[in-house]
């Protein structure tokens, strides 16, 4: 079992938090990546405690973000969520283990209903980031800017690559980081020397992995496969992101049907087999 | 009704060479975007004739391409018959009315089966292009490089953003350019620089529109939408591609099961005035 490995909950969607952290710690996996909701379902004091109790690390929290929305209440309203999601990672991440990284999953959001100025929203996710760096830094946590592929521009993350994520974290001090996944940057041409810019400004604040199959699912969200079972190369960017000084967890995050309707035992174990075979060579 | 308007056929997928001409035609339409399938539906020869008797110009012709395949016999039957491809388009081109463009639309192909080393892909494409020039270059033919949107980079192309395109097209002389597609192009961070970077080069040989729609359908080939029913900001991009020196046809290319099950003519009327409302006033 590699140390490096963490289990990003949402690979065992359906599980709760205390399942979430059983399942992980019985298969001997030292570290969690959190979900909001299902630390939401016990409340904060109570999570806190079960990560505690648990031993485990807290890799990262996912997510805040969401803030492409024009100025106005629904903008207000998601800053605060915002406020209320760097508090939460602060706390879950000084209860995890030794080595557990106070990293929030910032996915941007989409275009707003009806709004076709990409570039506009961009620039709302740069000042919502602004806007939100003091209090990150206050709690010392690193937002995570997570670039999304670009087939959800439109709908779900208006920041699109690693270098676009990159562009916006070197606007702010080190309380601004960015998010790696295979599942979301494979494609980039370019990936392999943002990388590698990423490490060098000291940006990488967390490093996630699963697969790209084929054909898509009809919903795209639900594309993201174990390593091994589709079409990305770990090898390049694991030694990429190896090169690049990250020494942090690096967390498998699945969103596939059949992953979610299997055994939550079943799915840790299955992860750390493809994590050992696929993920661990490339990292040493 | 625009005189830059080309309505590729595509567009009216069920439709015959003959239907296809005939609709454009009739709906006023002064160009269209052909396709090999048809075409070879009637044999080149006949393909040719109804060409010049339309009137018509002929915008490109789709597609060649998809040659990713190592050394070896399904490679050089790809280089084979893209050739042929090279030949077709030359032909048609010059049956078709004056302005018509000898361009040969390229998508190059994803990952062969089994196959993870995108970056041993893409220089295969690379390679093949120059085992084309030549070719295209004797028949007064532009390879027209088309970069395909990142969620086809495994099974589709390889060639994913303008600026990896234009990395290629430039290895080569005039006989190599690329097309600039909204739908595949308009996420990209980088797009509106990569635009004036072809149009500097003159490498732009064909620019084609349509919309990005959500949700993605299943099939997720067939979300190109009639402009105006999605995400995309045409404003930005047209501009940009005008003052990149384009002054060629713009071609209208949707696969989108509503619009191939619907009446060619009303398709094609609803293409023009779509064109005309969302298209022509970024152009002028």
């Amino acid at each position: 079992m590699s140390p490096r490995l963490s289990l990003n909950q949402a690979t065992i969607k359906r599980a709760t938090l205390r399942e979430a952290l059983d399942t992980t710690r019985t298969a001997g996996i030292a570290g969690i990546g959190l979900w909001r909701e299902p630390v939401a379902e016990v409340g904060v004091d109570d999570a806190v405690r079960l990560v505690a109790d648990s031993g485990l690390r807290v890799s990262s929290l996912c997510r805040g973000g969401f803030f492409t929305a024009p100025e106005g209440e629904e903008r207000v309203v998601a800053l605060d969520d915002n406020r209320r999601a760097i508090e939460e990672t602060a706390a879950l991440a000084a209860a995890g283990a030794d080595g557990s990284a106070a990293a929030l999953v910032l996915v941007a959001g989409g275009l707003p209903a009806g709004d076709r100025d990409l570039a506009g929203a961009r620039e709302r996710v740069r000042d919502a980031i602004g806007a939100l760096e003091d209090d990150a830094s206050a709690a010392g946590v690193t937002l995570a800017i997570e670039p999304l592929h670009p087939m959800y521009a439109a709908d779900r993350a208006v920041v699109s690559t690693l270098g676009q994520a990159i562009d916006i974290a070197e606007q702010f001090g080190p309380a601004v980081g960015v998010v790696v996944d295979t599942f979301h940057v494979w494609w980039d041409p370019q990936v392999l020397e943002q990388i590698a810019r990423a490490g060098r400004g000291g940006r990488i604040a967390s490093y996630q992995v699963c697969d790209w199959i084929t054909p898509l699912p009809a919903d795209v969200l639900l594309a993201r496969g174990v390593p091994g079972d589709g079409h990305i190369d770990f090898g390049p960017l694991g030694a990429a992101v190896r090169d690049a000084g990250w020494t942090g967890d690096v967390e498998v995050e699945i969103f596939h049907q059949d992953i979610w309707d299997a055994p939550f035992a079943e799915v840790a174990a299955r992860v750390a087999v493809a994590f050992d075979r696929w993920i661990e060579p490339t990292l040493v």
